[in-house]
Parts: C-alpha cells; structure tokens; sequence
C-alpha cells in the first residue's frame, strides 16, 4: 500500500514534477507473449491502409489532444509511470486516482463474464451467452485461451495490451485501444464495421469506401481546407466525430461500453445534428422520435438485440438503428448498404435514380419501412422525398450558376482587390467548401459563403427532413425555407452588385 | 396457410409484379351490411364542407402520398389484393408482411378491452371501464352491436370498413380511418374536437373556424402559394400537420392510439416547433418544461385523466394539454376556447384587447393559471405578455412602413427589372407570406423576405416565448432578440438602396 | 366552512370586485413575537448591499411582475385579503383556489420531515436526517425552536412569514420567500452561495463577485440598455434568470424543492441556453450528456448527494452540478472557483492564462476531469480548448478593428443621417452591446449588429462548445462556423462600403 501510496503522490504533484521511483513498484512478470492473443498480426491486416495523417501529411503535425482521437497513428504511453502491473493493480491504483472510469467498468459486462453465463432463457439479454462462448471459442482457437478455460474477466490488461496479456509494462506497453483491439474478441462485429470499406458507387458519385464510418478519419484528414487551416485546435474539433474508423467508444461509450446504450437515438446525436447533418433533430421531431419520446423511452426494452425490436423489444416505431443498421431483414454494424443520395444532393445522383443500384436500395428501404407501414405507403413516401430533394437540388444549382457567373466576370465583393487564397491544399474556387472553415479579406465574399450554405447546410437538411419524415425539416423551418431565403439572398446581392458596377462604368466614362 | 404464404410472395416480389390470383383467397362472406354500423351516414355530416382540395381545387392534383394526409377525399384501396377477409386473416397476414402494425394493436387497448373491463376502482385508468360502457351502449342504441352483447376488441375491420363489420372486400371497402371513423366509437372526444369549427371573432380578426385543428386542412390547402407552388413533393409537407382535421393520428399514433401518449409534451412537437411557432421549445425552456423533464418523467401519472392531474396523476407542473385542453375547469378536445392572440399579432387584435371576448378569455387564462400561481400573479404575467406582445409589433409594424415605402417607391432590389410575380393564386405584395415559400429572380428581394420573417417567424415568436414564459424566448435569443436585427437590416437597407438612388440620379443627370 | 367559503367566493369574483369582510374571517391570535425566528436581523446582514433598483434607479420603475422576481424590494402582500391564519388555514384554503402549489407542498419533504426521520441508513437520502437535526439544533441555538423539540413540518407560515412563526397577518406579514428566507434553515447552503460574491480577479478582467449567482440580480439591473430601454415588459424578461441573487426557486422550484430536480441538468436550462450562453445545448450534444440521455435517467439515482455521485449514486458521466459545485474534491453552492473566461473571451483574459490565478484554477479543473480521465487527457484537453478559444477571439478582434475603422471614418451606413443615440444611460459606440436589445433608424448599422453578434454570441458560443466538449459547438455548426460567417459579412460590407463611398466622392468631383 505504501508503494501505491507513492505512485499517488507523484501522480498529483503534477506533470512537471514527474520522478519515477521505479523501485518502489510491484514487479509483476509478464506471461509469456507467445501465449498472448496475437494483436500485432490482427494489426497488421487492419492497418495495411490506415490513413494516419492522410495525404496531406506533411501540411500538418498532430497536437496532443489527437493522439487520443487517433491512438493507431499517435498514441505514445505516459512515461511518467515506469513499472509493470497486472489488472488488479491497475484497478486499486486508478480507483484512487480516477475512480469514474473503474466504477463504470466494473457495472460494465466486461467485469460481469459470471452474470452473463448465468443469464435465464427467458431474459433479452439471453443471446450475450451464447456470443460470450463464441468469443471463448474464438480465443481458444487462437491460443489465447486455454482450451477448457472460461475468460475471467475483460478487464484493463486485455484492452489496454492485449486480450489474454495478465500484466503489462505501463511506460511502453500501454494502449488506447483501437477498432482492432475491440474487434479481437468481438470479431463480428468488426467485420461488419469493416465491410463499409467495401462501398462503391455506380458512377463514381462518391469514392469507393465513403460515407461510412469505417473511413471517416480517412475522409477527414484528406479534406483540403482542414488539413491546411492553421487553427488546429479548432480543426482537430472535426476529428471528434471523424474517428469511427479508429475507435469503437464513439458509440459504446468507455468504460460501459454498452449496446443498449448505443441503441438508442441519443446515442448517435453527438454527430449527426447540427446546420449540416441534422439527423437527430429531424428524427426526434419526426413522429418516429416522439414515439421513442412518448412511448419509448418507459416501455422499450434496449437489452434485446435489433433483431427482435418488434417483439421482445417492444418498439412501436424505429429507432436510427433499427433502420441503418438493417439491410433486407438483417442487421449489421455495415450501416451503408441502403445509402442513396449519401452526402449531399448531386445531380450526379439525382440523374442515376432509375438505374438499378439505386432502384434495389431505394426497394431495399421500402423493405424497412414495410415492417410498420404498407409498402404502398413506403413508396410513395419514398418517390415523395426523392422528388422533394430534387426540387431543393434544382433551387441550389440555379443559385450556383449566379455565383460562378458573378465569379467568372471578376464581380465578387474583394474579387480584384483582397481575395487571398485559402490556405493550401484548399484552392480557391466559387461558393466552395473551404469558405465555411476559413475567412481572410473577402475570401469567401458574402455570396460565396451563402452558395456553401446553400448546398452544404440547406440542401442537405432539406434532404435529412424529408428522408427522416420531418415535415418543419423541409418545408417552413429548415431545408426549403432556408434555400429559400439562400437564393433571395443571392439573386440581391447578384441585381445590386451588377447595378453598381454599371455605375462605377458610367462614372469611369464621365472621369475620363 | 398456403394461401397465406401465395399472397405473401406476390406482395413481396414488388408493385410491378402484381398479379392477383383471387381463387386462391379464402372467401368470407359479409355480415348483412344492415347489422352493420351505418358510416356512411355519419360521414355525411361530416362531410358535408369537407374542403377536400379546397377553393384553389383547379390548380392542383393531389400527388400518391396525400391520399394517407386526407384520406376522406382521396384515398384508394390498393387493386393488388382481391378478396374478403375477417379479422384474424388481416392480422395473420400483415403480421408476416408489416408485423410493426400489427405487434402495436396487438399491445394497445383496442385489442385488450377485457384489460380494461377488469380495471379496478383504485387503477387510474378505472375511468377507461365507464367509457368503454358507454359506447357499447350508444352501438347498440344504433343496432351496430346486438342488445346485452359487449365488443369483443376493436380490430382491423372495425377501423378500417366500419365498426360492427366482421369482414371486408379489401380492393374496395378498405379506408384508411379518418376522423369519423374513430368518431363512430369515440362519439364524445369527436364531438369535442367538432365542436372547434365554432369559433368565432368579434371584429373578424381571423376568419370563423381558425385557427383550430377542426379546420387545419382547410386553412392548408386555402393558401394561396400552398396551392400554386409547382413543388408539390414540398408543399405536401404542409399536408403533414394540416391534417388533424382529416385524422386522429396526429396525436394518437397508429396502431397504438394511447391516451398517455397525446398528454405528453412531445406529443405537439412535430408540429408545433420551428420558425414559426416554437411553442414545443418554448415549453421546454420554462421551468414548466423543465420541471416535467426533471420530475415529470419519473413521477407523473399520464395514464390518469387531465382532470385528475394534480391528484391522482402527481403533476407538480403543466403540460400542453392541461393548459390548452382546460376551459373554465372542464377538459375537452376543443382546444381554442382560450386563443386570443391566435396565429400571429396585429394591431385588430391589440387594438382590441380590452373588449369583453377578449378580457373573458384572458380572465379563463388566469383561471387556469390560478391552479398553481394567486390569481395576481398570474394577471401580472399575462398583462406583462401582452404588452410585451405589443411592444413586438410596434417594431414590425414601423418596419412595415419602411418596406411598403420602397415598394410604391419601385425601389425594391429588382422590382423594375426582375420581379416575376409569384404563382397563381398568389399576388405580388411587399413583404408577402409567399415569399417564404417561393424565390424568383429578385421576387422577393431581400427587404421583402426580411420583413416577412419579422411578422411570421420573429413576432411570432415573441409573442409564444410570453407566453409559455421562457425568459430566452422573448428576450436575447429569440423573438425580441431577432425583431431587433430583422429592423436592423431593413434600415440598413433602406438608407443603402435610398442613397445608391440618389447617387444613380446624379450620375444620371451628369450623362445628360 | 362557510368562513372559508366566503373568502373564496370573493377570490373568485375578480379583482375589481374584492370587498373584503373581515369579521367574517377567522381571527388566530399571533404567537409571541420573540419566540419566533428573527428573520429582520438575519436580513439586515443580507440586504446591507442589496441593490434593489441598482445605481440606474432613477431611469426605471419596476411593473407589478418585477415584485416576483424581487420580492425583497418590491413585494406587497394583496391588500384583498384581510385577517390572520395559520397553516392549516393556509392549506384549506388555497387548496380549494390555488390546488397546484398545495399539492407539490404535500408531497416534498418539507411537508414529510417524519419521511426524513425514518430514513435507514442504506438510503441514499439518509444524509438528510443528519441535515434536518442540524437545522433544528440550529434553531433550537437561535430560541426559535424549544429544546428538544422537533420541526412538525416546514409549512406555509414558516416560509411566507417566518420560521417559528405559527400564523401571520396576510394583508401586512405576507412574504415571497428570498434567498435568506431559506437560508434561515438552511443556513450552510446560503451561505456557500453567498460566498460567491467573494470572487475576485487578479487583473480586474471583471468586476469583483462576478460572474456569480449570488450578484446576478446587481449585473441586471445595472445594465445600461436594460435600464434604458422603454419597453419595460420586455426588458424584465432579463430578470427571470437574473434573480438567482433574490430567490431560491431558480434551481429547487416550488413547492417542492427538490435537491435531486436541481441536480439533473435540464434545471440549469431555462437560463443556460440559447445564443450567448449555449451551456446546456452544448453538454446535451456532448458525450456527456449522450451518456446522462442514455443511462443516466434510467439508472443514475439523483437523490444521492453529489459528493457520492460516482459511487452511491452511479454517474458514468458528469451532470452541469458535479462539475461546477465541485472544487478540489468538495462540492458547494459556490459555483465560481474554477471560472477562467468566465462571461467572455476577452484579450485582458487570454494574455494572462500563464498567470497563477489563471493556471491554479486550470489545474482544479485537471483535478476535476482527472475524476474519469487521466489527468494527461484532462490537460491535453483543456489546452486545446484555450488555445482553440485564442483562435477564435483573434478573429473577433480583427473585425472589431475594422467595424471601429468604419465609425472613426463615419462610413457606417446612415451614421451622419440617421443614427439616433441609445436610450440613457447607454451611450452610443460601434458595435455595442445595447445594439442586441435597441435598434432605430440606422443604430445599429448591420455592421454594428454583425459585430456584436459576434462577440458576444459567437464568440461565447465558441468558447462553451469548446469547455463542454461538443464537437459541433465549435467548428461546423456554431462557433468557429459563425465566427467565419460574421467576419466574411463584416469584410463584405466594408469593402462595399468604402467602394460606394468612393464613388460618391468621384461624382461630387464631377458634379463640381
């Protein structure tokens, strides 16, 4: 206890005054690593083409905070902390020091193998039985468990070395653990995830592997203007969502990592909301949401799989996950597999929906949503929306046209006089993506900002309302009403910029 | 069963493969249709001013998803099923092919009224037991349920070809239950809601009937640029809350129909949120609203009638219903018993406040209020809300003037050069609510639709951040808050576009 | 009864009508005066500096409301009701006129302290027994309770009049409890939040005791346009948060007074929300408060003391309370230790973060973190949000320069036509603050207005998203994102400006 004790108080002094007294430390002799579960190899598969710092790597370097969005590319142990320790260790020790993460692993089914074995036919959770003895089966083929033997626990050592690893060495073998290190024993599931890599699209609309979660820190670090900005506390702000292809506590949010919790609509709110991807608020708005609200929320049951939401879940209407994570009747961690118009509206997308690959996944949706209404219903709900997204799409292009015809005859505000370029790789270009993340001078001019808004805010929330059947999201609220207001906006700016410039035409010809 | 699992397969393999194979379907004969419930007579009634498309019905096709908005006027039962089915065949059927439907009846209390007649007299729903008396009784009285006979549930034919049927021709006499339709049981809450289409203004401030839900769809499709727009996949939308005049649904969701449900707050919110009437926002932030989210949600009884809220529900605060529903003590489902500022603030009605229609009505507020607030305090609130209201419109109202003086000034951005007129039924005027719906060219300009959202989004809100007494409502975030910047910019605009005149004329005359 | 009855009919009959009989009216004789609690001297020592109608008096007279908001300035019992009654008298007869407030009285824990007595020592509640013998010996201390004697109830008397006190004269002894009405009793809680008007700033970044609960009431009414403004209805709006100072009941509304409502989060919402001050949007989007969403309600048990909120009470995430009552480890009413940037981001606060002040306070909140994080993420965090902060306010300066630029230049849209100064005591200058709440002919210019938003919603908003970790607080959907906005429509309309001002000067040349 005095060496605890120790470790304690050099902890609290603070960083600056970090002495490792490694002698005072338990020593604790690591098993054998060849008996060890093998996450190097695992690794290896896994992060053949891990993005890292992305194409643009050498515009930037990671700060601190980033080493936990990305702990693959970037995580390095304390080295404040030398010494080696087995789980329990770790436990008495961070219960002292950070004890909200050791009481939520220990509800958590992590430190509960026994109350999962134990769990009666007749309960929800009934089914974690028999993934738990697949995962013991798995682990026994590896090596990493005796044959015979049931896991213990999952506790820090498994997910923090590796899994069957009892001790580990804190200043060079400590982890944040990454998708592999979770998909080590939840081997499925990881597939699953994985999957999403293998998106493609039939023209070309969006590159192979996006969207999906499984390349969304790719999709991130190769975004021009936030690989160039050079305000990188604020970019690494979009890491904050764009790790799903790094880690798995987005979702089953650490030390719980439950799957009731990430079965639930709150759980997906931290990045899908907000001015360009309001999913959340378009959901609990929509009479979806306030069936989860109203009813939901007392009488669903959370526990039981996707599966069975409908029966032994007692859902009377979908949640996010009952619908992305369904694809002709089954449900997986590949959310992608019914994506359509995917991103944003393009007429890239809108001129394709009669070929097949959009017509089977726009039939694999009317399948969803026949779990609960008439497929008549579906389709029409769903030609409505196509439709809908059409005519918002048709508003932004014309509003598009304006601005690069405003851009093309030099008339943008600042155009010939204090346009700086966006910071590389970002180019410049009209109404573009850059201009919401970066502003020098006129750069973007006011009509460039408000085309960006248009079509990367507007349209696309007039897309989520309609696809998520909230009617405020397309009509009087949001999406239309905001295109709306975008292109009366523009077509001023467009009359009175162009009417000054006559002016100053005709005053020129006076002067001379 | 092979029958069952034929229909299936040719349901499942898509609309353009529908081919109905009619003998293969089991054949049940129609109860005499004299036994049955007389709908038809019922609907003529109601019916009788039945909009339907409404005074613009010349401009507009309805599109295949309105037919579920208004199924009165449009609905038609699909051709891709031929048969007569009973009850169990319906469930047996949809239960394999759309089982959401189907599990939630299965779990409402339609399909359980024996649960209720076992109700005992200290269960908070024991009230449901009288009810469901009551109209076994007046069904019998109309010879729809035999003398001495109780309902055995409330099934799908029962709804869907009228109560006391026990089968149905499915490609003819399937409807989709309007408001008549649950009224045939539901003869009370029916009349109730009914009875909303008798409102009437002392001075004519809004026309007879509005605003309510009993006309909601009238007021919809009565809107001229509603009407006009080409963008019909839009705006349906509006069809989506409109429709409470057609269907019970919007608040009693299918296929559950829960009373509990309709007296929660969240209930109201897909269609009173938003821009324009964020009265679900404005709850929320009040202490009324958060003392439900803090307290209500775990302790209150929703199962209880809104008349017993206080005592045997636990309500230590109000919801939408209890406020809206109540009417000198008494609780029904006609709603505008109350209204006094209705849609939105003008000058008929502060110019009125202190006529008698209008101090009854307020005098019936502080009433409700006096439940839990001294009668004083709740005058104080009112009497502030109302000048606050008024305080509001002064802003617009000076606004007004300043839009409608460019306008005869032909000085709006493009009015002499680009202003094509708005869609038929619509006309062209300064600051019109079409502009929040329609762009073209520079109609409306800028001015135009600022003004536009003064009047139908700020004021609005201002006047519903009063009055459910959220402090942000009406102060720094919304309403007051954006009053001031909407004045703010069409002064800034004015001053602009007088002085770019005036300089025009100058320049001008220097060319002669 | 029939006493009873005759009050409450001319209760009920209006307030123009209220003739008061007072033989009508019980007479209870008043206990001995120095037996009860003397809640004068205790009031002396709070009120010595309370400001009332703050140093701007003589501009504003409060509205009948405003006596709610600070009834220790403003409050008058009604002179409609004439006589003296005791609780039980109180009770009977407002439970007939005002049932609300006597039911949530009868059910919290004032009314049950024998609840609180028989609490077993594994309830989480359990530390209230302690609490209420404490209270008692406190007043037993103070001669306002006999020795050995317990508290019957906390009833309406000792709350409306006085502790102690068992009837009271309504016309003349009728009181709005205020803050030192509770703390009367609960005197460790008042007097941590009278602490905080300790506060004080090395470099006088803000004036002493604020920010603060316990001085919010004094910033209020010291506010320069707040005072000014002319639409008095309007501008008490501020009050209904601004009265922490005054009352209680913005936190543990009546009558219930629960400790577990003010520990969830939505109790800080009606104030601590919208467009200057998103704190609660902020940690509902954050992991957080998904985590409060998803498992919190469900399993957390808020009736435990905030201290044990890891352990008894189940927290696997923080709520607004366990974070800012807590301070090295003690959790107090006294919310302001750890405030760093406090209202704003100011230059005078980010040239001083490396000060002892600032990095002592920084580290407390490392220490808070570090309760769930390691202390290395906590720091790495906290130094991402400073400097992200630093990036933003670095954006508001440059546009703050350039909108003083414009008014040195007198090129603010009508500034030499049509910019009427701001009521008293408010005093006009660019992009004011008073700019949010006034607005006549051309002040504030949009320019004015555009950089007041900024600084003083965006620039917070920033700032909040980034202290409470939601990643779209600050980057693409408020924040940095509307920082950008500002500053590209700030940019604009400087150029266009200065373009047209040029132009003018050429054809004045002309003219010549």
């Amino acid at each position: 206890m005095k060496a605890r004790f120790a470790i304690l108080l050099f902890i609290l002094i603070g960083a600056s005054s970090y002495i490792v007294h490694t002698r005072q430390l338990p020593v604790v002799t690591a098993v054998s690593s060849s008996a060890a579960y093998d996450y190097e190899a695992l690794k290896d598969k896994y992060y053949a083409d891990h993005p890292g710092k992305g194409k643009y790597a050498d515009l930037w370097e990671p700060i601190p905070i980033q080493q936990y969005w990305n702990p693959v590319s970037f995580y390095e142990p304390p080295g404040t902390l030398i010494g080696n320790f087995n789980a329990e260790e770790c436990v008495e020790c961070h219960l002292a020091i950070n004890p909200g993460w050791v009481h939520a692993w220990k509800d958590s089914g992590h430190a509960n193998l026994d109350d999962i074995r134990s769990l009666k036919d007749d309960d929800p959770r009934f089914y974690k039985k028999a993934k738990l003895e697949e995962i013991e089966k798995e682990l026994q083929s590896r090596g990493v468990l005796a044959a015979g033997k049931q896991l213990e626990s999952v506790s820090c050592i498994d997910c923090h070395a590796g899994v069957g690893k009892t001790s580990m060495q804190h200043e060079t073998e400590l982890k944040m653990p990454d998708r592999a290190m979770c998909g080590a024993c939840h081997v499925q599931e990881f597939a699953e995830a994985e999957a999403e890599k293998e998106q493609k699209w039939p023209q070309g609309q969006w590159p192979d592997g996006h969207p999906s979660h499984a390349m969304d820190w790719k999709a991130n670090v190769e975004t021009a203007i936030w690989a160039g900005m050079s305000q990188r506390e604020v970019a690494q702000g979009c890491d904050m969502c764009h790790y799903q292809q790094n880690k798995c506590d987005g979702c089953h949010t650490r030390h719980t990592f439950s799957a009731a919790e990430a079965r639930k609509p709150e759980a997906c709110a931290t990045c899908h909301n907000g001015v360009d991807h309001n999913e959340f608020e378009n959901y609990m708005l929509s009479k979806h949401g306030v069936i989860y609200e109203t009813m939901g929320k007392d009488k669903w049951n959370f526990e039981v799989q996707l599966k069975d939401h409908l029966t032994e879940g007692n859902y009377t209407a979908p949640t996010c996950a009952t619908c992305h994570f369904e694809y002709k009747g089954e449900y997986s961690h590949n959310l992608v597999r019914k994506v359509r118009w995917a991103f944003n509206p393009t007429p890239a997308i809108a001129d394709n929906l009669d070929q097949p690959w959009f017509e089977e996944r726009k039939q694999a949706w009317v399948d969803s949503c026949a779990q609960c209404h008439s497929a008549r219903f579906a389709k029409a709900w769903l030609d409505t929306a196509d439709k809908g997204i059409i005519q918002g799409l048709e508003v932004e292009q014309e509003a598009k046209q304006i601005v690069q015809k405003l851009y093309d005859d030099g008339l943008l505000v600042g155009q010939k006089t204090n346009r700086p370029a966006p910071p590389e790789p970002a180019e410049d270009a009209p109404g573009d993506f850059f201009g919401l993340f970066f502003a020098q001078g006129n750069n973007p001019s006011l009509v460039d900002r408000t085309h960006a808004e248009m079509w990367e805010h507007d349209l696309i929330k007039h897309y989520k309302g309609l696809m998520h059947v909230n009617p405020g999201g397309f009509t009087y609220s949001e999406g239309w009403a905001r295109l709306m207001r975008r292109y009366t906006e523009i077509q001023d700016q467009n009359t009175q910029i162009r009417e000054l410039a006559e002016l100053k035409k005709k005053v020129e010809e006076l002067s001379k």
